[in-house]
């Protein structure tokens, strides 16, 4: 089995030097709030024993176990509910949400560390608090006053858990497709339909859970405009707010899947009987702009879900690479045998991991910062800037991450060798669990036509080019900087940066919409690669403004190499996509279905 | 459950036009065979219907059920006795084995499409006459008069399996820590120790297994020079060549795998009473010399289930594809939905695939080519040219096609979108058992070793330039071929013969072995997708050749459009991979093992 030690120290690096804690603590909606560098710490050192001690132990029981159907419902894996309960007790599960309604309303940058932490832990398990902050934000967004009063406090403090039904078999990225039927009766709805892939849809661990569903009303248009969003509780609220009736909504099987075992993903069906008790979210007809809104939050954590699971898989291969005992060093013939962390490829294998891990977990804390300015900065051109960045970069969070983490993940299965394909070593578990990461919540193909079609279009680019120019910057800032590592580093992100740039004038000026949408994953890696680069560039200048006062010698230094390492071998990646975006979409489109 | 349906249309293609079937065919040693296309295509026909109408069915039963352990020793899955007495009866275990034992003595060109479609139709099963080959190599090889007679004639036939025993648990990559030990005892030795991971080294599917064994004699020197071979029969054979005594050979339990379930992983234990009754093989102390003859073999099969898995995964995706209606075209806001063929990102997926798989395979089988010019050209020299060019490039196929392999089985799981993640699909099956590819009969990091180690010093480069030599000629060719594909072809083609050729460069000349070696899989990768890219430059050559004539348009066709977007969107990545390979080891070797 992988253990799992929370990575705090690089956390609170990035947290603290990259993210800009101190711009966000210093916002008026923080200002009861002592958000700081120590109660970072504190959150995050009491986070780091729920994930280590409580959820990672239970990430391979809930693999070999899985989640259970029975006659009285899904049954999670041995320990799973209590797990939750702590978590529940914790307060950890509103620690981001507003005080309004129970949360505890720190910001989105400290609630993006534990959300690592969940992820690494158990992912498994992680997820049902993730679709539940989909639901919370759906309501918080669209629902009524009336329903944010009677479902929030409790989804927030965890008491309940919340789904997103979207999902039925004809339905999968293409949601206008959805059939799901509502129809008015007083004031609610009656629900029939069938929705598939819905996590933890079912669970006997909280008393009552909130469906949030997607389906037409009758005399609703065609397509996506037809869609509205509807709450279905799986125990009708009496008006005292005790649970009364069983509500028509059922899980009827859950998969058999490659990974995340201990999470269920059950088929749902609304109306076998009377039809399912719905209660309409918003306006009719907008439900797909209400699920929009909790999808970008579920986007962000599922690539945070990259980013956690290549972490897990990272500390084992280094831990397996420290103790396993294999061969000689490069060019000895007799003497001591070695540990294989001191072979170049094994090296090499794990500065992959270890560099890109880094460049995540720093991207994906800075766009949370510009969440925080974007929520809450008094200033509304700064809010627009920073949503905006937060817009833009999404896709490349998702789909940047899950792809590398998966990558990462089989990393980790090879740095074990033979070992890392036997089950019991844990390694193939990262490996499985991370497969999925690419497919829910929007394909990365889904995730790049955004970027390539929709962001980039949206403001003409706008956006993207501000970025371009302030990582530009960086690497111009660079050349002042003393040193061969930074002088490497400058080279590898200055030709990433151009080659974005390149890269988006060719997206912008391309008139064919399939020759975009052709080289568009391309295009999401391109600029996934060169954040990344952006984010390690800036890490090394940090890294040499503390090693110039002598801080923390040994971190500090590996954040130079692991900057310089990223600039030298992950960096040269962007060469061939650019090459690749440029060679447009001839080829890719020219065959018949019937000649594939 | 996903089909196979076997390749031939494509296997024709390439064993007759480009891995120069007509050569071949033209070997004094092939003289008495009528070997020509028809001979080809009716091989092809007749292992297609073994590999589609009983092998592939019983892949996924074999998944679900896996080998199991009894005290009776290893079940095999339901089915697969069954089929492996079909496969003997067939006469397919030795259609590439010598006559004089019985073999049905087919050149290399011919026997390697059969083991592609073994290998796409079941890579468990597989497995087995994989390894029994690799034993039938070695006693070819190295064996006594005597051993051959009693041995070789079963194992041809397939009656008997042979298995190899190389692996202990503080011995995987490094060999040199073998400690099982062999007693001479009279003509015999007693051996004693405990190997791993063994491939079905037990079952009982045939009545007798033969092991090869790895073991150390009482006085052996230390390291690769003190082991020797030995073979160890699972029952004795009496003077009259019955079945006689059971040996002191047991599997004591058998690994919990991330894929290839039917194939048994087995712990073996040597002379847990007695000693295990074995045969010297060869010399005392070269044991390890041996076995490298049939690792060579092995790993060039080991490539080649790159390549058939990919292949399968390939096939499944293009009908999930060419089957799943979801959305519609680009640009189109409403109309009718269309199959997912038709969506660009699909289509790029796919090309991916297709194009990778087909470079690998016209790599695969001209090495095949050259390995029966290399055995039995009646030229010495001519001999010596093609052993020195599959010397070069076992690794390359060993090491790059399965690297893409597993990228192509990943590719399949993401073309099916949710699907995919759901086992019943079976997109993950092929994803799972891929993944041992790259670990077992040497990792990637020790083919790329051997590549940019080993091979390159060799010679001082001497088969690479000659080989870097030839594919620039044929870059050179296209500049007088038609057309924009042919252009597009040229451009891609010549920028990665270029890179090869400096990264050789580079590779000897630089003295510090840790940074060749840090940077050896970039440059194994590197290698691997220009020789890919030659033999899809060829391809395009003939396809044009015999559009020219008017043959089989749309195959045609398509091959151009295969090359053309394999010069467009995978040779690119060459250009990342020389600027990896030029930034050297530095980064990759700076941290301590602490730092990481």
């Amino acid at each position: 089995m992988t253990t799992y030690s929370a990575p705090t120290r690089d956390m609170q690096f990035v947290i603290n030097e990259l993210a800009g804690l101190a711009e966000v603590a210093a916002l008026p909606a923080f200002a009861e709030q002592e958000i700081g560098p120590g109660l970072l710490e504190a959150v995050l050192e009491e986070a780091a024993k729920l994930a280590t001690e409580v959820l990672a132990p239970l990430n391979k029981v809930g693999d070999i176990q899985g989640a259970r159907m029975s006659p009285q419902g899904v049954i999670p894996a041995d320990g799973f509910a209590e797990a939750y309960q702590q978590f529940v007790e914790g307060g950890w599960n509103g620690i981001g949400c507003s005080t309004e309604f129970g949360g505890q309303g720190l910001p989105e940058i400290i609630n993006t560390a534990t959300q690592e932490m969940w992820n690494s832990a158990n992912m498994s398990f992680a997820l049902c608090p993730l679709l539940n902050a989909g639901a919370i934000e759906a309501i918080r967004h669209a629902g009524s006053a009336e329903q944010k009063a009677l479902y929030l406090p409790k989804m927030i403090s965890g008491e309940w858990t919340g789904t997103m039904n979207l999902t039925e078999s004809q339905a999968g990225s293409d949601l206008s497709a959805v059939r799901t039927r509502a129809v008015p009766e007083g004031d609610h709805y009656r629900l029939f339909g069938q929705k598939i892939f819905i996590t933890w849809g079912e669970h006997n661990m909280t008393p009552n859970t909130v469906h949030l569903v997607l389906a037409r009303t009758p005399d609703a248009p065609e397509g996506v405009k037809g869609i509205s969003l509807f709450i279905v509780p799986k125990f009708l609220i009496n008006p005292d707010g005790s649970l009364g009736a069983r509500n028509d909504v059922n899980a009827v099987s859950i998969e058999h899947k490659l990974g995340i075992h201990a999470s269920p993903t059950c088929v749902m069906a609304f109306g076998d009987q009377d039809g399912a008790v719905g209660y309409r979210v918003g306006e009719e007809n907008k439900g797909l702009v209400y699920m929009f809104i909790m999808m970008n939050e579920a986007r962000f954590k599922v690539g945070l879900q990259g980013l956690a699971i290549a972490k897990r898989a990272y500390q084992a291969a280094r831990e397996y690479a420290r103790d396993r005992v294999q061969g000689r060093p490069v060019g000895a013939k007799s003497g001591e045998r070695v540990t294989i962390i001191h072979h170049p490829d094994v090296r090499r294998m794990l500065m992959l991991m270890k560099s890109q891990n880094e460049a995540m977990r720093a991207l994906a804390y800075v766009v949370a910062g510009y969440m925080d300015l974007a929520r809450y900065h008094p200033d509304a051109a700064i809010r627009k800037i920073h949503q905006a960045r937060v817009d833009l970069l999404i896709p490349v969070v998702k789909g940047w991450f899950t792809e590398i983490g998966i990558e990462i993940a089989s990393l980790g299965v090879q740095v074990h060798g033979g070992m890392g394909f036997i089950e019991e070593t844990g390694a193939c578990q990262h490996l499985r669990d991370s497969r999925i990461t690419t497919i829910y919540e929007g394909t990365t193909g889904i995730q790049a036509a955004d970027l390539a079609g929709r962001k980039l279009s949206m403001d003409q680019g706008a956006a993207m080019r501000a970025l371009i120019t302030e990582m530009g910057e960086v690497a111009e800032q660079l050349g002042q900087a003393p040193g061969d590592d930074m002088a490497a580093i400058r080279t590898g992100l200055g030709e990433g940066v151009r080659a974005l740039a390149e890269a988006t004038q060719w997206i912008l000026d391309t008139r064919d919409a399939n020759a975009v949408m052709a080289v568009s994953v391309d295009y999401l890696m391109l600029a996934g690669t060169v954040c990344g680069g952006w984010q390690m560039a800036r890490a090394a200048q940090a890294a040499q403004r503390k090693l110039r006062v002598g801080e923390d010698l040994l971190f500090h230094e590996a954040k130079l190499v692991s900057a310089r390492f990223y600039a030298e071998h992950v960096l040269p990646k962007t060469a061939a996509l650019l090459i690749s975006i440029r060679n447009g979409g001839v080829s890719i489109m020219a065959l018949t279905a019937e000649q594939f």
